[in-house]
């Protein structure tokens, strides 16, 4: 009895089964879908994979990914160049590039300290974050890092080891979600958003 | 301000995002997985793709997926030649096959009669299940179609067009799944155990 796959349906299942966020249902019914896909869509897909690995690259002051450093963001002159926003992953950039409030640079530090995971300090992109400090054109750098544990060690890591530098640090506001209701915020959050009250 | 990612990392997540079961975020983070995965399994991921492409065929003979034609169950000589399991997809068979419970042969009809979808008895493989039907050898057809409206409707079609051959047709049990709850099973699977019931 065939207990696996034929060859390549087998391989195409495996190799979509070690994605993240698709369990061996989800490869098996992409593979069945690949199959009965239209040819142009199933290259176009596997173009697409092998072109990210051949063009993607980090820019080298930022850390985003581009296509050529430096990337759009560091290369506009349009761009407010004295404040810098730290984000842990390039996917971050995104998110804050969609509040359209943003127009200062950004640095992507490609994680944050996670212990657990063995990434300590020297995994990060730090050196750089410093390097573009010396001069006097920056005058604030935000930290927008995940609001976790690992994101808060390295928010605390950083501001300690910016204050020599005698750049202002902030940090983005922990509150309620807007829309969300007070109900249902945990305690922290809710302790956060009384602790950092506004006037109406 | 940049709303979309550089060029190839956009291509890729748009490509990842026409996938069944893969929406816009999780498009996202494989792409960004794909990144920073090693060279050579982003090269399997997209050779696999192209593999599956080329290589992939139905069996002439049952409808299942397979490199080459006859598939390796129509061609094992040590499977039951008298009885035929019908089918909807190729992944119903990989489903029968792990009860190991089963040694005959199969027939893919490739999707179920659905109207609402444009799928008529034309658009599946019947005629190609009554040639296999018309010499002696084929004693018994089992309907191994999903238990919903579309399947029951194509294995009342089917059983009405194969009466006149004159081969025993017949179904798997419906009944309450092994490991249920009877407060939870809905009426008409507790239904059909009842009038399936069989002395214990």
């Amino acid at each position: 009895m065939a207990l696996a796959y034929d060859g390549a349906i087998q391989r195409l299942i495996d190799a979509f089964g070690r994605l993240p966020g698709i369990g061996p249902k989800g490869a098996q019914r992409i593979a069945f879908y690949m199959l009965s896909a239209p040819e142009d869509e199933a290259r176009d897909l596997a173009e697409a994979i092998e072109e990210v690995k051949a063009k993607i690259r980090f820019c080298d002051i930022c850390g985003n990914v581009c296509e050529s450093s430096p990337c759009p963001v560091c290369a506009d002159p349009r761009r407010d160049r004295s404040v810098i926003c730290v984000v842990e992953e390039p996917k971050d950039v995104m998110s804050i590039e969609r509040t359209r409030e943003y127009h200062g640079l950004y640095h992507v530090l490609g994680g944050a300290i996670n212990p657990m995971a063995n990434v300590g300090p020297a995994d990060l992109r730090i050196p750089g974050l410093l390097k573009r400090l010396e001069g006097d054109e920056v005058k604030e750098v935000i930290m927008a890092l995940d609001p976790n544990i690992e994101g808060e060690a390295t928010t605390s890591y950083l501001t300690q080891l910016l204050r020599p530098v005698g750049v202002k640090v902030t940090r983005l506001a922990s509150g309620l979600p807007v829309g969300s209701d007070l109900e249902y915020a945990d305690e922290i959050t809710l302790g956060r958003a009384l602790a950092g009250r506004r006037e109406a």
